[in-house]
């Protein structure tokens, strides 16, 4: 575990020092023992979190786990996650342990305890964050936890690996402009969620330097889900002067536009060009294939584990946040407008 | 673990007594030591094998950990898996360690030493199968497994779960009867699975109880893939009298023929009616959407937890081999033929 002000955790010997303990009971500490005295435990505890705490290296355990922990599973986006996680925990012979919150944010008080309880050599949680108690239980148990970060929240202490989602608006957006298109739409996620203000503002920095203003009854805000992608499109596609092309901000978003334009008896490019964002399975299986913006959700979560992997060995990294590039992938969803 | 004949698993005493060693040698045995001659571990090994083996019954461990190992995971179709896993594992607060064997159809040999170092309370498998030796190897650590079955394999000795493909592939099959269709094509998975051998079986009872003749032409094998539904169906619509129909033994093959119906100007459900087989997330989102006969994934994966709980704590199974319903989902991509 890196320390909160960048030196070196100490080990089990330095931490007894510094709080004038034995290292036994150091150890007690760590290893969540309950016959150690609340304000002893408090003392060391309170070294740990001034300094962090390196876990002593040990031969490697054929038991060791890693734990990977979801916001929700009921959609095709965590196989992508887990496929990376379990490339990198492979090669260094650790069991993934899968666990999903069913939607909280944040997990239960349950959660942490039953990880606590596993010993895993680290945590890689895909959601906004951990609470402050949870990340300092992990923390003093010298257990490393890094975030895949879809949502792009920034501002946590936890290392963490995202994608360039601003890019990926802009190249989207540009490939549409490109294409002649000037009525140009987007649908974007909820508005708490960064990753989808990061792709609308790339959206709006394509517009300005091909120098297309932006139309603010374009602008739709969705939900991430592909109902919301229906609604919103056909509401776009029922105004008076209706945009040719729209950027969906996610896939499914993009699923539902295909939906609206059904409904009004166009065809997807003919009548509306669609581009999407992530890539995923269904992208491919859609009639037409749908242009759309690969957000390499495999590689962040190889990059997350190995990560959590040098911290679980004392090394530190030569950065907290990694960030990785998006990129456009056209297939048959975008074509120039009509009369073009 | 039930005993291959039917009566209760034996104690480590009880092994030990049978065999006429001690009981510290039986528990070295069972706990995978190596300080045991070997003609003793044959030995011991050789009661628990004809007479099975019952582990202790412990108090919960907090850290205890469930298996859960797939062929592969690079699809939609897991998560309804991991799903019913999941809420099984919760509910026995148990983690689930999750592994893929990218493809392979029986695990390799890292992958059941990795398994037995975890020492997980069991292993539920969602693959064809374990080779004799895995097997020989949980069941010698007292470790139950139970085989959630979609391929429809039986013939094995260990508990499995499955789904009622042929009563499927009946309902499928009627439903496109009873709207009027005579020309109605099937698309198989491949060969050698079971799942779709029933599912088609079913289609040929259907078919014959309505004293329609199954045209040869009309019954095409594929691979259970996207692609392979495209060509298949692609071939049906440039008969010279095509089908007006057709069951599609999975989802994926469905969505191909909704490709090649696009490939031949063709609309669905207007011009070809599709029904699949799974009802995955993509059949609510396709254009129509798709009416399919529901796969009870996420039940059967729950009922095999379920069994693997049960075996650890040394009952016995009322059934070895569990089947659940499917059932007929009726959505957009069915209708009478024209002119009907």
């Amino acid at each position: 575990m890196t320390s909160p002000h960048g030196r070196e955790p100490l080990t089990i010997a330095q931490i007894a020092e510094r709080a004038g303990v034995s290292v036994a009971t150091v150890s007690k500490v760590v290893n969540g023992r309950t016959d150690v005295a609340p304000r002893t435990r408090a003392l060391v505890e309170g070294v740990i979190r001034r300094h962090g705490y390196r876990r002593q290296k040990k031969a490697a355990d054929p038991a060791a786990l890693l734990e990977l922990v979801f916001h929700e599973v009921n959609s095709v986006y965590p196989f992508s996650v887990f496929e990376g996680v379990h490339r990198v925990a492979r090669e260094h012979r650790l069991g993934v342990v899968l666990s999903e919150l069913q939607g909280r944010h944040t997990p239960g008080r349950g959660w942490v305890e039953d990880v606590l309880a596993r010993r895993p050599i680290g945590v890689i949680a895909v959601f906004s964050g951990l609470t402050d108690e949870q990340s300092g239980q992990l923390r003093t148990r010298g257990i490393p936890f890094v975030l895949v970060d879809p949502s792009g929240e920034p501002g946590h202490d936890s290392p963490s690996v995202g994608a360039n989602n601003w890019n990926g608006g802009l190249a989207a957006t540009r490939h549409l402009l490109q294409l002649g298109h000037r009525r140009v739409a987007v649908i974007t996620g909820p508005e708490h969620a960064l990753s989808s203000r990061a792709r609308l503002d790339g959206y709006r920095a394509a517009m300005d330097m091909a120098g297309v203003p932006v139309d603010p009854e374009l602008v739709r805000v969705g939900d991430f889900r592909i109902g919301s992608g229906r609604e919103r499109a056909g509401e776009l596609l029922r105004l008076p002067d209706p945009p040719t092309a729209v950027f969906a901000c996610n896939d499914a978003l993009a699923l539902g536009a295909y939906q609206a334009a059904d409904d009004a008896g166009l065809r997807v490019p003919d009548d509306l060009s669609v581009v999407g964002f992530d890539d995923l399975d269904p992208a491919r299986w859609t009639i037409p294939p749908l242009t759309t913006i690969r957000h390499p959700l495999t590689e962040m979560a190889a990059a997350a584990a190995a990560m959590v992997v040098s911290l679980s060995r004392g090394e530190s990294l030569p950065r907290n946040r990694v960030e990785l590039a998006t990129e456009l992938v056209v297939r048959g969803s975008t074509a120039p407008p009509r009369g073009a």
